[in-house]
């Protein structure tokens, strides 16, 4: 890195090239200050892994000057890589306090409680972190407390937006603070650091009173049962959902370890003041159908969740039948349209009414579309916009929404890019080491580690392990102990038996050829058992092989 | 099966419960009829398999009695699992000209085109199979040549739709007879059997030609090279492509094996008859790139196909770049979101254009929403409807569609469905075995075979094979050979050296107890093995294990 430290930068380490795993580092004159550490959920080219997160080995070198975690808002990928990447920098954690709550029941589960110092900051608090002067700036998002945050540094401030949309009425918590917004951009603002989810919705995104409004008429006159499924973390959803159900003269059921948890944490902070009794699972069970209003997880179809539980029957108490109906107040993330699609056929075999976003309005999003973007930066008027939270098409389409619009200047990070936000000349100056790791059980691995690669190809080519004890030369001593895994194999272990045969063929020859030599004779019986393999399979790749050679000794 | 065979049965074996690897039968007295017989894709459920297609071990029964094949369209979810499954029931083969020719081909790759007898049926023509009168009634969709079937049986007539849509300007292809239609309905139809996949769609799916007078105004003026994406099949997209192609005065270069396979076909079959001339990719490689239209394969973001090719720099005469354009003339197919969305991080990282169905009027559907179905309906007067091609929520919509209309009798079957059509009572009469097969290499499995349930397991949770040379008792006689695949590590064999000591410490247990039978011996290894790689990784699943004892004679 550059030694003169009398730079402002901005270190991404995740969500600049994706969204989710939020890391981003700021630093001045030797502090740094890490904003957000949250988590991404694998796909299927990470087989076996849930949960994945940035790499951050740059962070263990500058670990000392490490001043403090600051956390915008509670969703995970924000949060959730605390418990498992503090260990590696141990610095004080700074949060409002719905997000402290949910903190510290993840750190508690996680045995970190009593060495995480988590610093709750009112809303609209500040603090100061070595030549970092922060205040939190309350936004309205889809969750509880959603936080920008205004970084004064002595080469100028950062408006850090986290998370955020613009909502009139965003039914928990105020709505936007247009007049302090405006303050921050008559303070001067240097650069902002902004949200891309939504950049390509040219639509507002809608108030979540609007959504109220739409359910409450959508599920009135219901015959059955309602079974409502939304995020967990959307307090505001589940307030609605709540007041829903008072008006269609129902009784609430929260069903799902998440949905619960927020609601106490949320309730804990003051929010749903005006929340109806929640019934437990038991009791709503001997109400007549048409009086209860359930509150499920699950709306990606997740395989655990409240709700396919429910749709298998696999639940004790909650039910689900002809003439119920299911609403969907969410949004199909990308990547789970399958599964939600095989969730809808199951609720369908069972007669059950669906309303989805595709039939009636049902959810707003939480992050900004050009309109919310172009109204912030009037109000904040930056001289640099730096996009974040997004894939590459995001940033780089936020980028050029705000050319459009005559902002001069846009920086568009990578992961790992060192961005000189001042002094002039700014822009991308540096690249440090960057990528994800991967939760694999208890472990966190690099997501090439060869445990991923191994299991990549196993899953596409299966598995092959001989073993062969021989005595001196190539005399067996045993026969030859072949193990396949997931290769067809017709029953009866005929893939075995033929590739058995065509070990003892290759072995006979090498013993006409005098073959002695140990490594000589495992590499001949791995490309001679993956040949066989691929020959009986015809899969045009071979298993994954692996050959030991046992001599026993003659005596 | 009922033993009364005076009846007219629809059975379908695929496709009534995905859309996907579509396969029916119809039967009177004895004599059966196949319709179609497609493949589907698997996902990441079938991890390692490609290919499924409708298990027919029903088929295998009533080999004798079947008297042919016949296709609608040459969709690989109409015909892709006839290379795979004819073999199993050889029977005679009809098509039309595109199809039969595009049948032959696959035919030929497989060496079956000497033995399988295609029977090339002209548009329009009719054949008599047993008690079946067939007629080919040309509709349209997203392929030359999209047949309906109007099948007589001495119990009434049955219309097979196939894919279809209702297209005044299909480009490629005469559009909808309306007239015959009608005609078809006059003489009286017993049961349509009718396509579903679009059945939520409220608005009409549009035509061919709007998409070309679109297209033409979008590629106007185009600086860089354009790359026009779609699928193969669709040669009406094609032809739509010449012609753009030559309106703005570029040249036209077709890239990927089945684009170019498709066009073949059709120009054999006497369409494309106005089509521009197609330069080779080494020549188009040397003309200026605002006088270039490519047309390539990879729509759907396939890692094999052209565009993916191109994009990651690994085509050897079509580059893309800066200033280009990327239109994909496509629409998403549900399972292909993250896929399509990495290929255009890869285009905008390339700083290329990139125009989609979000941006633009660039694709029809070729499968009729509610007003054509409506329309169809009106034509055929069907006394009884039965939606097929489709999830089940697809076939339950079609079918509640078809009740409001005031069609008074629906039959919504299942794979393995025995339909009854004729005579009354009509209805679901009995089931009969139906599932997936899974393409594995080049053997047919089923898709709950091992093979595929431990690649599953070896996918998330790693392998474990452990073998033990013994003399008596428990006493090694050579190392333990432990193989681990896919478990995180920390390198330099960590886990093995870990689960190894655990062993030792249970045999020397052993040992103190005097255990001595093999397969005591044997679990005792397979399960303290799992537990110590369960410890050290923290998965709360152990790796699949197999464990091996073999017994050297003590001499």
């Amino acid at each position: 890195m550059d030694n003169d430290f009398k730079q402002l930068l901005f270190l991404p380490l995740g969500g600049s090239g994706e969204i989710g795993m939020n890391l981003n580092l700021y630093s001045y004159d030797n502090n740094w200050i890490m904003v957000d550490c949250g988590i991404s959920f694998a796909d299927e080219y990470l087989p076996g892994i849930d949960l994945i997160m940035p790499k951050i080995d740059f962070v263990e070198g500058i670990r000392d000057d490490l001043m403090g975690l600051v956390l915008t808002h509670a969703h995970e990928d924000h949060i959730g890589a605390v418990v498992h990447l503090w260990p590696q920098f141990r610095c004080p954690i700074y949060a409002t306090p719905f997000t402290a709550r949910i903190l510290r029941a993840k750190l508690a589960d996680f045995g970190y409680l009593d060495q995480a110092q988590v610093h709750e900051v009112p809303l609209g608090g500040s603090f100061s972190l070595g030549n970092f002067d922060i205040e939190y700036v309350t936004l309205t998002h889809s969750i509880p407390e959603p936080n920008a945050l205004n970084i004064k540094t002595p080469l100028g401030t950062i408006f850090h937006t986290g998370d955020w949309k613009i909502d009139p009425d965003p039914v928990v918590g105020m709505p936007t603070d247009a007049k302090r917004l405006i303050e921050i951009g008559d303070e001067g603002v240097l650069a902002i650091v902004c949200d891309s989810t939504n950049v390509f919705n040219k639509k507002p995104s809608g108030s979540e009173l609007g959504v109220r409004h739409s359910l409450k008429k959508l599920l009135k006159n219901k015959d059955g049962a309602v079974f409502c499924t939304t995020f967990s973390s959307n307090v505001a959803r589940v307030e609605t959902l709540g007041y829903v159900a008072k008006e269609t003269d129902r009784h609430l059921c929260l069903v799902g370890r998440s949905l619960k948890r927020n609601v106490a944490a949320a309730r804990e902070c003051g929010y749903l003041k005006n929340f109806p009794a929640i019934l437990d699972e038991q009791d709503a069970a001997h109400l007549p159908r048409h009086k209860i209003l359930y509150v499920c997880t699950g709306c990606q179809g997740e395989a655990r969740a409240a709700l396919m539980r429910i749709v298998q029957d696999n639940s004790r108490h909650v039910h689900i039948a002809n003439g119920d109906t299911v609403l969907f107040s969410s949004k199909i993330i990308p990547g789970n349209e399958l599964s939600i699609s095989r969730m809808h056929n199951l609720l369908i075999e069972k007669s059950v009414e669906i309303i989805t976003e595709k039939d009636a309005f049902v959810h707003v999003s939480g992050h900004p579309g050009q309109e919310e973007l172009k109204q912030m930066y009037e109000w904040i008027r930056p001289r640099i916009v730096v996009p974040t939270h997004g894939e590459r098409k995001h940033l780089l389409k936020q980028s050029d929404f705000a050319k459009e619009l005559g902002l001069k200047k846009t920086i568009v990070p990578k992961n790992g890019a060192v961005v000189k936000l001042a002094p002039e000349p700014t822009g991308i100056i540096n690249e440090v080491p960057s990528g994800r790791v991967a939760l694999d059980g208890g472990m966190l691995i690099a997501d090439d580690d060869m445990a991923i690669i191994e299991r990549r190809r196993a899953m596409f080519n299966g598995v092959l392990v001989i073993n062969a004890i021989m005595g001196s030369g190539t005399i067996l001593k045993a026969p030859l102990v072949i193990t396949c895994f997931g290769l067809p194999n017709e029953g009866n272990k005929r893939l075995e038996k033929f590739i058995e045969e065509k070990l003892h063929e290759a072995l006979d020859l090498a013993s006409k050829k005098r073959t002695t030599d140990d490594h000589v004779l495992e590499e001949l019986i791995r490309a001679t058992g993956r040949k066989a393999a691929k020959q009986f399979t015809g899969k045009e790749t071979g298993p994954v092989t692996s050959v030991t050679l046992t001599r026993i000794n003659q005596k």
